[in-house]
């Protein structure tokens, strides 16, 4: 009997309230369970790898559960695929030992994030980019990135609402490139805050537009508040592109 | 007086019925003439420079109409923008000259097309891909597009309803390339028949596949009829990414 099921799942934010089921909303966790009863008959709960919030989009969430009967991997995947609407789908599936958590278990998170930055506004892709019109000073922007990685207390850079109890966090990687009319940031950490990646690139396109200096940044991590009004980056923009998990499970995921 | 104005439009085919106007469908062109309606105050008829079928979309279709006021050229991008849905917008606007004709001035129409060649279904970009789940020999494709380039009686590549009288036509350029999961096809040729790309596109599918031989290409040149079963590929990996006017015209949109 298969003990527990890691799932990967790609979707696009823009028709859900996000992850995490909630009433009166549609949310991918209750579209994903709501499969999940169609394919098992059985009432299971999906336990997700990491948040996402209204708009945001994954094409490497994350998520596990306990299945209720044996039912090959291969069948798993086509079988709650052909439960989901054309917004989500499950790109694999593996076994995984009891002890995984698809949230606890992960050593690091990775999010990208798509700027258009032209002056027209975008038609095509437009659910998956956020629009800036101005011009950015790429080389400000950089040296910020480069004050944000490492490890800092990122308490100032989340929203009200965060529960988490640690927020001394290690940016692993925090980097930009530019691709034609296309600015893409990507941020890796074991964990983030509640909409850090958001304030954090709001942050940097103000920067970019000359309107905050970077020094901001230090006085946050000093202060431990914000000292200037920052908005928050649209989350169209933003996409969980992984979760990593150790290597002890992912071996087990390759049988 | 300006006497003609060309603009340069993007546009998400998914929710049109297609460029032209017709009855009871939302076509790009009747959205275009309601704005410039609203934004000149008179009725504008628009004519466009290719003629794309529902679910095609355009990152360079082109237009002209005769304005009835004087309007500065920066106002008329942003005042018909302002009219304009969120799935079209007008990239440029250009003066030209009284012999302008987006359809009949063209030189050269560059038409994309993009297969997601994954066995999972997309989900992020859904609407601008063709899903294809099978494995394609690149190298018979490759041959193929080697056969179809030059000129050639094309007869035997358009479908029924198709107007054009002249059907030898000289595709300049038929290419693929790959980018991680996607396959690009480009062609470029001064006009196409109806339906003519996506026909080619379903015959390099079924070339790929192993189903039909690359001969087929030299069978349909000389008995210019089908002599096989072609699916014609869906519209929503087809991009209209450019089209080109002679050296005379372009000079006069740098003013």
């Amino acid at each position: 009997m298969q003990q527990k099921i890691k799932i990967t799942i790609e979707y696009d934010g823009t028709n859900f309230a996000g992850w995490q089921s909630q009433k009166n909303a549609r949310s991918v966790q209750d579209v994903i369970e709501s499969a999940l009863k169609k394919l098992f008959g059985d009432d299971i709960r999906c336990y997700g790898g990491g948040r996402t919030d209204s708009g945001v989009h994954a094409l490497g969430q994350t998520a596990h559960f306990i299945p209720t009967k044996n039912i090959p991997l291969s069948n798993i995947v086509s079988g709650i695929n052909s439960y989901l609407p054309d917004d989500v789908a499950i790109i694999s599936a593996e076994d995984v030992p009891k002890d995984f958590d698809a949230r606890r278990s992960a050593v690091q998170r990775w999010y990208r994030y798509y700027i258009y930055n032209k002056k027209t506004r975008p038609v095509l892709n437009r659910n998956y980019i956020t629009h800036i019109p101005y011009k950015l000073n790429m080389n400000e922007i950089s040296k910020a990135l480069d004050l944000l990685k490492g490890e800092h207390d990122f308490i100032a850079f989340r929203s009200v609402g965060c529960t988490a109890k640690r927020t001394i966090l290690t940016l692993e990687e925090a980097g930009i490139h530019q691709e034609e009319d296309f600015l893409i940031f990507d941020f890796k950490c074991r964990s983030f805050l509640y909409n850090m990646v958001r304030i954090i690139v709001g942050l940097l396109i103000e920067i970019g537009r000359g309107k905050i200096p970077k020094s901001v940044i230090l006085d946050m991590f000093n202060l431990k508040s914000r000292t200037v009004n920052i908005p928050v980056a649209s989350p169209t923009g933003l996409i969980l592109m992984s979760i990593l998990y150790p290597s002890d499970f992912t071996k087990k995921k390759i049988k």
